[in-house]
């Protein structure tokens, strides 16, 4: 008898058209002997369904996450499994993500794929990053794409010293400085002027936004690096953002601890390679 | 009977002041039983010294080169030897170099650092390039810093698809292509808006030069990778530049093939961190 | 008789050297005759001095303000004294300052050369901003250097449309959007990637921040133009900056109406062209 | 009796397609009683039409020179016309152009409204180029995009030192340095990093493409200025490029004069702003 299959779905809040879209897909998966679970944004589309909180769902022993939705709701859930080490299928709803390739109507298709093994994972590092506070750590955050210190309020330039393993960089004088992992680096990071990593890079890059200092460059250091950036706040407090999606306040004297993360996110998917989408997504002229 | 030493000495060409500087140098390098030889550019600074071409200093067996010049001639001299595994001292005679680090007035203080074997060798790795026409390999060359493809003439772009790995990454129209390792990307590809690479990152950046496309942004890959571009250069010819000090022309349909090179290049240097030189060279606020 | 000569002094706050600086100047100007004001920072330092506050300074007849500070003093005191047409002397007590470019210790030769009208006035044009809530104008700002939208919550990029002389230009994600002068071309626009605009070309600069799209780049439009910015925030706030130093929230639908002040900043200064001051704050190499 | 008309059409070398264009459009203007001259290469699609060389044609007392072609073709045409004050109408064969943004499919709606002066005529500046060789202009240019120094030889960097209204800005070592009209930002200036400047700003932009120093960025300057480019090449030569069409080869010591052309670009269009072009070719977001 074959081991039992079990899958999670996770879906975009606030898109109606999923009650279109996850009835047919519970049928499909029930059909093919799959216990299936939903998170709290999937079950209203789907009478019926369990459903279990995202930060639970990598709890239970699930073969696939199926991610409905663009590449921000990927990325939740990509934290919200990365510790099971479940592998997640990216499904976009709207247009194509970097992350989310796989449009809806080659869902089936990407399913049987899955079922025939026909399919790749691709192995995505994360960053982790310790949040101490004196002499105790306050948080810990694993992010897929970036690890991001921002100024809170409005009018002052965000202060940090940056260290990367214990040795001195620079003083940072800028709107943010964004520790990004290669999977981060077609995000926050090339908006702000970094390079694009390949998945395969084992690297980090530390860019700034908007630093004052014009010769502050994006600076791509290896992942087995320990980048330690200490908040120089003053009286104003900075602002930790983790995938842009998660995050707390920062005070003067606070270190942030940046290392490669013990987890990573395995994406699943069946087409097209990664200069594929860049050339899609950038519109670089095709040959 | 301790094993016979051997130096090597290259020096910048034009430049006067080497006359006060190496016959003192090769005083103090006889007085600690070194032999000696001298490049043509350094022979006539110092009546009596043993001449040999820069590009057969390697077939001695020295045990160090030292370079007297600046990053320029550093990098022909690491071109020289490298494939002899000969370690390089650069000692920089004007304004501080990203390679030549060490001042003058520190020569001799690094010299006794080095017979007391305090001195790190830092590796910087080098990227191999073959150029093939039609079936054929034309010619092949290791480069520190980058490999450049630039237009030959004024009003065209440069036109070149690029793979990695067989991959097809995109077509880029530009001035030129830069391939830069970490040692590079502080050079060329740094002026055409490329990160900064510490030196221990397994990566090479391709930097576009006035790319026409605004979204065509440098790209690390990791330098397991062969990175093929092929010339699209219709009737005109192309130039291609290693380390910008020596090349020849590219014909349409011309492919380079660039990977990581078997030969590194081993510098050596007492004192000061990789950022201290970023900090200093680029004029990063100091903390 | 002559005519009565007034002076205001206007300080940076915490600055304690002050009360070594703002004593001898008074006996100075009261030796040449001049009444004299001083605002709150300045009162600490020197007892018996009439004090205004910052904002009441220009209903003053005075004939000039001096600045005591940095180029944010300097800013602050002109966005004061800029409706009544008073001129403006910024003395850097600390580093170089693309607007305060005397040095203290040439605060007496220039004053010297003020009294003997040897002074040149360099006109600065400034933006003014009106924000309109629905049908009515709710604030009023006039700017020196720049008109700021960004993005008040961490997570989300600020969206806007911009329109240039009611034609649409295009809608914009960014984590802020700034309308700078070209006084403000050196500030904040330099640091998210604008051009330099010489003080006499009579223009504003539009500069995104981290722009989610790669092309949106800096545009350059004529002054006599009037810049609308429409805040598209949803559920979040924006923030609305002006100089980087004072503002207010700004909602979804608020509409910036951005054009040339009617105010001017009237700068002295005594020596030094403007691209000396970029070359020296710049570290252009020289000649 | 009417004013005779005249009409001049100028077109891309080696487009077949022209053949089955050229033709109807003579017989539309004959029809509508236009005397016509096409140049060399229009001639051989259109047996029997007068043909006049490109650069004698605004020696006629034309109404109109129709651009069958893209804007490298509509620059050429603009430069031959541009002192006899010829209207220029730009009709794209291929992809959407900055300056040809008709399409063929509206060429005779477009031909229609300029019967019925239904049609815009956009005024364009041109920057004047006057080369120095000791006491001697040995050359001058007119160019609608750009004036461009850049290095002939590929290993060197090109040094130049630029004035502006006779001062010294800084001395450049850069692959090439550009000055551009509004017009030219959008073309070669924008690859290297420069800023879009509307049409109707009274401006140049010097942008230095991959200039040494980090901190060169592009500087906005008034048109009614003078700019001096002094060549420093040393043995080497520059190469001077006018719209990246037509040179000469710039020895060390040589002088460029760059300033406001007395003549002007007359562009005829009938529909879009300056902002849709802008959208439409950079793909910014539409709202």
């Amino acid at each position: 008898m074959a081991a039992q299959k079990a899958v999670g779905i996770i879906s975009k809040p606030n898109k109606p058209e999923l009650s279109g879209i996850v009835p047919p897909l519970v049928a499909w998966l029930r059909k093919h002997r799959y216990e299936i679970v939903g998170d709290l944004e999937t079950a209203p589309h789907c009478p019926g369904l369990e459903v279990v909180a995202r930060d639970q769902i990598s709890s239970r022993a699930l073969n696939l996450v199926i991610v409905l939705g663009g590449d921000g709701t990927l990325i939740s859930a990509a934290r919200a499994v990365a510790k099971a080490g479940i592998p997640v299928l990216g499904i976009n709803l709207g247009s194509l993500g970097f992350l989310t390739e796989v449009p809806l109507e080659d869902l089936y298709p990407t399913l049987e794929a899955i079922e025939n093994q026909c399919c790749n994972v691709q192995v995505r590092s994360m960053v982790h990053c310790d949040v101490f506070r004196e002499a105790q750590c306050i948080a810990q955050f694993d992010a897929l794409n970036d690890v991001v210190i921002g100024k809170a309020t409005i009018a002052r330039l965000n202060h940090c010293d940056v260290y990367v393993d214990q040795l001195f960089v620079s003083s940072y004088q800028a709107d943010s400085l964004i520790v990004s992992t290669p999977t981060g680096s077609t995000a926050y990071s090339l908006a702000a002027g970094g390079p694009i990593l390949m998945p395969e890079v084992n690297a980090f890059v530390i860019t700034p936004v908007s630093a004052h200092s014009l010769t502050h460059r994006p600076l791509v250091v290896h992942d087995s690096s320990e980048i330690e950036i200490r908040a120089r706040t003053g009286e104003d407090n900075a602002y930790l953002s983790i995938d842009g999606q998660i995050g707390m306040p920062v005070l003067d004297g606070d270190r942030l601890h940046c290392r490669k993360s013990q987890y990573q996110v395995k994406l699943l998917h069946t087409q097209g390679t990664f200069f594929d989408v860049l050339r899609a997504k950038l519109k670089w002229g095709q040959r």
